[in-house]
């Protein structure tokens, strides 16, 4: 059992937090028993798990270990409670935190079907934003989200958490701005952009074809070129206080309505 | 300055986080810049405000900390950082946190126009969850949302929280399940309850008239009673994972829905 909170292991951990660093190792952390499920079922190749059996919560928790020491061949690694209070990066966590190889997740691999649904995250700043919107497309059932590198790192550990692990369930891709905009055009997938301040209402866009929603950051929104790249630009109804929706539910609303207009088709 | 941790108003703010204690003081927290303005602009009559300079995060807060000394005639009470840490419940707060009497917020009071749009958390468990189904329901510009009292308390410092301050400039109630029951039926208000297993999806519900929207517990969804009163049971699209949408999140998409079939009135 790793007791030392200087461990090496438990350094490269601790380093794995910062986006530097998950960068240059290529590899980033799973916390918690749902979110480590839904990556083993995605076949995520876990290289270590670190367990701490004072914080599992479920009864099935040895199970899902054994299963990831077995099928992915990972290495488990016992730690005592106070190297896993300090590897682990939320609270309530419930004794699993588990390093794997970083996805590729490029544009090039994601498959455009016909009519297609996407969800492009420009600049998402707050982890759990970008988690919920993840979970939202999930829900939503679209055909992929976008993540441009601009914003939050989408293996950021508190988008994984807030994703509730959905990040490894759909379809995910992260590029620059540019590559996303040439492999938009590409594909003839319509931009509707989702500004506060345009004239229509998201209701009124057409979003039965291929499309993509493009969302801007929490504090900013869309950048110029962004915004000179849309086909259509929508906003949410404003019949509350301006900042009572944030863009997690903006792009919840406008995902559920191009379902609704999709007429929900995709098994329902 | 209060430097004191064992300062007789410090235990009483602490205690305040407890229910049991915000029902027999009949008072309760707002911590937070914004939800602090909320609740000036909502006329609550703030009793005591506790102000640590240090965590102050806006230019302007020590003109809120004015207008709150003046207007509302509350007592201004300085405190050091370690009485604020020990008060404040959330974590990088701004600096301020306020006491107030609790609103009487009952049913009898709550107006109900023709065709009017309520939304009834049953039993909302996490206060995260109801204080972000205010902030919907504040976005989406409903005529009221009922609590009722098997839940979470409304009044809890992290719902006041989740909720950006929302929850003061919505018409809310708080009362017993037979009491919100017995309420509906005399104003004639159709119940659309949200269940998971429903056979009808959500966009086959008439949310044109007089309805109110049904919020079952994160856990046990809506309890035999509620459910047996409901006139209608609708479902989300379950084309994710099955938790991948929340009860927040199937809040945000029905009472949009409502909005959108209501063609978005109320000024757009």
């Amino acid at each position: 059992m790793i007791t030392s909170l200087q461990n090496a292991r438990v350094k490269q951990v601790v380093r794995l937090r910062q986006r530097r660093h998950r960068e240059s190792e290529r590899l980033f952390l799973i916390e918690g028993y749902r979110e480590i499920q839904r990556a083993v079922e995605a076949s995520v190749r876990i290289h270590a798990l670190f367990t701490c059996e004072q914080f599992f919560s479920r009864s099935d928790t040895k199970d899902l270990v054994r299963q990831v020491a077995a099928d992915v061949d990972a290495t488990v690694e016992a730690v005592s409670s106070a190297v896993f209070a300090k590897i682990s990066v939320r609270n309530g966590s419930d004794g699993l935190l588990a390093v794997a190889p970083s996805p590729a997740w490029s544009l090039g691999d994601m498959t455009v079907p016909a009519n297609g649904l996407f969800l492009v995250s420009t600049a998402t700043e707050k982890p759990g934003n970008l988690g919920t919107i993840l979970r939202s497309a999930d829900a939503a059932g679209v055909d992929g989200v976008v993540v441009c590198s601009a914003g939050t790192d989408v293996l950021n550990p508190n988008v994984v958490r807030a994703s509730l692990g959905t990040v490894f369930s759909i379809p995910v891709a992260q590029a620059d701005p540019d590559s996303v905009r040439l492999w938009l055009k590409h594909h003839a997938i319509r931009i509707i952009a989702a500004a506060p301040d345009a004239d229509r209402l998201y209701i009124e866009a057409d979003m039965t074809r291929s499309c993509a929603i493009l969302l801007g950051s929490e504090h900013t929104g869309l950048d110029i070129e962004w915004m000179a790249s849309a086909d259509d630009r929508v906003r949410l109804p404003s019949v509350g206080h301006a900042d009572s929706i944030n863009v997690a539910m903006a792009a919840t609303v406008m995902l559920f309505e191009a379902r609704r207009q999709r007429r929900l088709q995709r098994s329902d």
